[in-house]
């Protein structure tokens, strides 16, 4: 057990707002001196996703759930007013008016500063994406894992 | 307070994928030998309904309210994807594909393992479900009984 | 730091049902004589707006998003089963049958058990709103001062 604080998100929701909400917080902390750990689950791997696709073996269902998935951070829609894809170019002009971090940005800043970035196994199994699908070097783990961090932790949150 | 460690989860949303994720955790951290709490308010009571329609007597808007929500663990919809129902039929069908277990055997297995099922008093009169709709041997309390769990807890989720 | 036990909710979500539940749970942590501390980042901003529009200077992209969110506590959809707004007529009707307080009420009851709201800067930039549109007497911080208060914190949610 370390003798640092640490902060563990897990990531399941799949939509920009959240995404950047849980990447602010995952930076706070790290700059703080957290270890912080974002651990994507579900809907929350297409953050980690490559914006380009990349030729896997898969079955048809596989297939299905990959294109119908937002490939990566500069893809995901809003939970709220996402007006078939407007609500996210609008949310991205007015972060870049405010000289505000884009999510690509937040996460690479992330890497930067150490923050953890896991996916975990059991969904990506279940969604059908594969290690070549997702950005490179980021953990591979499941919820034992996420457990054992989390047991350290003061704060943990699910968003 | 108990020597164990402790994990509670308020299980709010109604999704399939996002009771999936709470009782994936919920089974971990019980198997890690935490004590473990899912607290049902709101949306999430739904994850304990029976799946038959039980005779009690209701106002109205309870019957509404009664007949609009899904009846329990196996009727629920997603978060995303849900394609009018088609959603749930894959991700049933791929976990069961990859061995994964459903929800009704992950509930199973909580309540094998100990984990502690709550219903939430207060939502279940605003939304006017009765004990016999629920599911057998689970726990009825309220927002004071949570804050007591969660106050002991390390891991507390709100999923 | 303080000896009081804290509890913190960072309330992200605009939703009535998710707003009530953050001020039960929060208004249950202060009568247990936590230290409370609601963080409103995002859709969360709208449960703290006046209701009425107040004359403020704005761009005409900051006027978009002012037109489309609600305004206030009286005027949140719902997350599931909104049906065009008579989903929370519904809730509304079933609180005060059950004399459950109304959020407006539970925010009051939050003001005067010394719940402490924050509304965070940097998405109240974001989004365009400014102070004077906002309930009086709530604080303003951004995500530092959130995770000085979550690390204290024994409960930490994301709502």
């Amino acid at each position: 057990m370390s003798q640092k604080e640490k902060t563990t998100i897990v990531l399941f929701s799949g939509e920009l707002d959240k995404a950047i909400a849980a990447f602010i917080i995952a930076n706070g902390a790290a700059a703080y001196d957290h270890e912080v750990t974002i651990f994507c689950t579900f809907w929350g791997l297409n953050t980690l996703r490559k914006d380009q696709p990349v030729p896997v073996k898969k079955g048809w269902l596989e297939r299905v759930f990959g294109a119908m998935m937002p490939r990566g951070a500069n893809k995901l829609g809003m939970s709220k007013m996402n007006f078939a894809g407007m609500g996210p170019k609008m949310i991205k002009h007015v972060m870049k008016k405010h000289n505000a971090l884009s999510l690509p940005q937040l996460i690479e800043l992330a890497r930067e500063q150490g923050v953890k970035l896991v996916a975990c196994t059991m969904t990506m199994d279940l969604l059908g994406l594969q290690k070549e699908e997702l950005m490179d070097e980021i953990e591979y783990a499941g919820v034992a894992a996420y457990l054992g961090d989390a047991s350290d932790a003061k704060v943990n949150l699910f968003i």
